[in-house]
């Protein structure tokens, strides 16, 4: 019979449906109505309530950190007497950066020049093997007094211990306030953790609390310590590293004001055996230089203790789009084959009566069966029996 | 029938294909064929052609950016007289790092010494709730002839508001030349934003344009500012914050020279009533110290407002890839069982001839039809039909 | 026959199982296994054992960097004399950054002092185009002795061309100590690049090597630039900027101690004719201020090259979920479908029997058929066979 083109667009607009065997076997129907029931389950209630499959992420935000600091604290030094310390000062850099250092103890060396000293390590210059002068250049003399080699330095060369009490007590009491813009690219949305409503009179005197005072980014030092579970003391002696993390976790099908930031402490540095681990503690050296009357140059070396402020944004945005969620429905809707593939093997071939379904579901076609059937004649007939008649 | 292996291994090589009936309904037929060729729209149009679905992505993108100004400005103020400021003075940090500050306008505060003055705050010492001094530490005095508390300051101390002309009003006229050097990981995948054939005459003397100079990272600070919709007036007095984006989308399974920048300008701080809002402006303080003759401490003290540049760079970059293709074309043929299921339903349910296309479509298998049926005594036969037979 | 709520409910409890025609074409069907094969090996193989598909990852890794150099050189320059450089003057900004300078080359302009002084650039006054004076303000005046523009500036202004041989020439040996904490924060995961177990000993005396001390972040400046390919000859004089990653692999479905960090190292700033890219080297100016006896300020100003480290931190984490585990499969077993769809029109269309198998595979359902055929007179019969049935 030809197949005109007609007959094909027709044929193409025919329904065809799979054709089923009702296998009247409770048991495996209700473990395929359980299995779809399951993941009819894992689908709406995992995948799209809990964890918004529905919807496609971002997670590389964008992030602009403001810092300033307030407060100050008047210190005696034995080397150096009377310092006030204000956030021009302590903060290290001053311009407000994403990461700051907060001075908390120090030694600082007045007046050094350079010149001709000894080291002050207890290193003699005997012991050749490993020696590295941090300070200077070694001249090769020894210098019979100390025991230690000359260098070439600025002299004298610092010495000395951190004060076993940090100089700087009431670094603890100063303020943090922390502005932090934000931006999603993907989905064009920024936001900033301080209100556009926020008036001046409330930012000067508000605290941070998760509760009462959740979107005021103003903290005490002393409580950034403590909710990373240390204390001021433990850390402002030798130093330490602390995270302050800003968490935004955003879902865009909601109205913005219901993207706000989580705030997180954590410390960064080592804490096992504080005293002796060599990742706890922070300090570094820095110095101002001046010239005398003469001309000569000589300078102040600070080695400077303290916190380390690291402010750690990170963030996820979702919004709806058709893409995840068709995957998930796909993916789920596919899982539903491995059911009907696992509840056709237990019909099939771990059931009682399996040869029988087996013999229902699977019908098969052979040439030349139906001429040995006696049916009515039909070569064509689609419903030729081969193995399994007997006539 | 015992089954031996080879039998197993010979069935398991037979090719078992669906039995479908075809139900001549035109209606569901269109309907599910308009559905069909939805899915397959969905597919090529909006997943593969126009999200690139068949592409791995990373936008985790690394990056360093490396800055450089040029110009300066004569400044004169009444503290402190005429001054040049040049990149080494008003870029803070003066490295050339991806976050820099310009100086626009500034308050000094010279020759300060440690001593004891009254706060200039006018903030009686009778009010005592809330009052927090931030120059110096309180000594308990009042003074009676400014009637604010004595503090223990670096005297004398600050006061006054910033100029309301900028000091810096050339900073507008200072040129930023950002280099920006990026990398995909995940691709191996690195590139910058200045090209490698061009020359140094060139860079010295272009200025960016979207569409005439995109590959010339040189920017005039107006411009930058302009671009984001303010004008250099807006920020200069008491400075702001600006974020420069550069954006790299890049398609890798293109040619390499057209993975390009994409230049954005906004203004990060907030906007609404700039001059009330406490969220706008920047500034912040440091000092340069000295020592006298008698080797005695003084310092002059600088707030200095500016405008806060950010380079921002974010990206992402796609590449062909094997497994986002298949979970793709897997979840589209998923969603034509979807489309199986929904046509049948309405075939087998909500036409006229439902209950006949349900009788055709599935079959049912019993025990004992067979012997009643009369048939050619065949208990194995496949082709029983139960309920609705009748002799 | 009506249809009752119970009748519904326990017909749903039936399994039904798709009838199928086995057609004994073992072309197909070994093409059909093969393929099979084929998609198994592809979700065993590639997507789970290689790519790890079972797991959801996360890219956005939070980090935090502090460094610390060790060592001193000493250098004697035309200018400026005997100059002793510490850790404190050579790494810009000196608080231990993740982005940090090393001072190599510089020069030094003592003795500053605001006034007018020609500049020293040979662009004479009488070639008005493109003239940007750069070290100060154009007073319009010439000098007839240089031909050069006089400027109001710091003079004398600076002159001269780094030195061929880099001052700082011992800063190969300098040590770069890197401490990196890192956290994912999908999984709360977090280490740092340093072992808790490593005492002070080891991490004073150690170098970083490859094979024998992975777990030792301590690098001479030296290697770390051999180590991009270039010597440190190659930067020093001019400058340069090197990338230091850190890349961190981690599977956590495994223990934790496997998951440890990787160092690689780059140069990033362009290296092709190194001499004339306006791209590579390195440079930025700063100033120390000083007063002298009679209060009027002066400076020296330093014009540094050197090299810039950035520290980049990347990093991958991956734990088992059950959610893209469940795509991948869906999107496999999907596959198959397209596997099923490929044999069967190979078989229905494309094989010598091909019309045989396509009357067996489809039945067509027609209303009146039935009464044609003669059989026992069912007319709700489903296996009525419509246009192929002659009588």
């Amino acid at each position: 019979m030809a197949r005109t083109w007609g007959n094909i667009f027709f044929s193409l607009l025919d329904y065809k449906t799979e054709k089923f065997v009702i296998a009247k076997n409770k048991k495996v129907g209700v473990l395929f109505r359980l299995f779809q029931l399951g993941v009819i389950g894992y689908l709406i209630g995992w995948v799209f309530l809990w964890k918004k499959g529905y919807q496609e992420t971002e997670e590389a935000i964008q992030s602009s950190v403001i810092t300033k600091l307030k407060g100050v604290d008047l210190t005696n030094s034995s080397q150096f007497g009377l310092q006030l310390w204000g956030a021009e000062d302590y903060v290290i850099p001053p311009q407000g950066e994403r990461i700051f250092f907060v001075v908390t103890n120090y030694i600082v060396t007045p007046n050094q020049r350079l010149g001709y000293c000894p080291e002050v390590r207890d290193r003699g210059c005997w012991t050749m093997h490993f020696i590295v002068v941090y300070s200077g250049v070694k001249t090769g003399r020894c210098i019979n007094d100390t025991g230690t080699c000359e260098i070439h330095a600025w002299c004298p060369v610092e010495h000395g211990q951190a004060p076993s009490e940090p100089l700087l007590s009431k670094a603890e009491n100063f303020t943090i306030f922390v502005k932090n813009f934000i931006k999603f690219p993907k989905f064009s949305f920024s936001k900033s953790n301080v209100l556009p409503t926020a008036n001046k009179t409330y930012l000067k005197t508000c605290r941070y609390d998760k509760d009462h005072h959740p979107y005021c980014p103003i903290f005490l030092v002393r409580d950034v310590i403590n909710w990373t579970g240390y204390s001021f003391q433990d850390l402002a002696k030798k130093g330490g590293s602390v995270g302050v993390g800003i968490e935004w976790n955003c879902d865009l099908d909601k109205d913005e004001s219901q993207c706000n930031p989580e705030y997180s402490f954590t410390r960064l540095d080592s804490s096992i055996n504080s005293q002796n681990s060599v990742t706890s503690g922070y300090n570094f050296r820095f110095a101002r230089y001046y010239n005398d009357a003469a001309g000569q140059t000589y300078r102040n070396l600070f080695k400077v203790y303290g916190i380390r402020f690291d402010i750690l944004v990170n963030g996820k945005a979702g919004r709806f789009s058709i893409i995840p969620t068709v995957i998930n429905i796909g993916s789920g809707l596919a899982l539903m084959g491995a059911g009907v593939f696992v509840c056709d093997m237990i019909l099939l071939y771990m059931m009682s009566k399996s040869s029988f379904y087996r013999e229902t579901k699977f019908e098969a076609v052979t040439k030349w069966a139906t001429q040995e059937r006696g049916e009515t004649g039909n070569r064509d007939a689609a419903i030729d029996i081969s193995v399994m008649s007997a006539q």
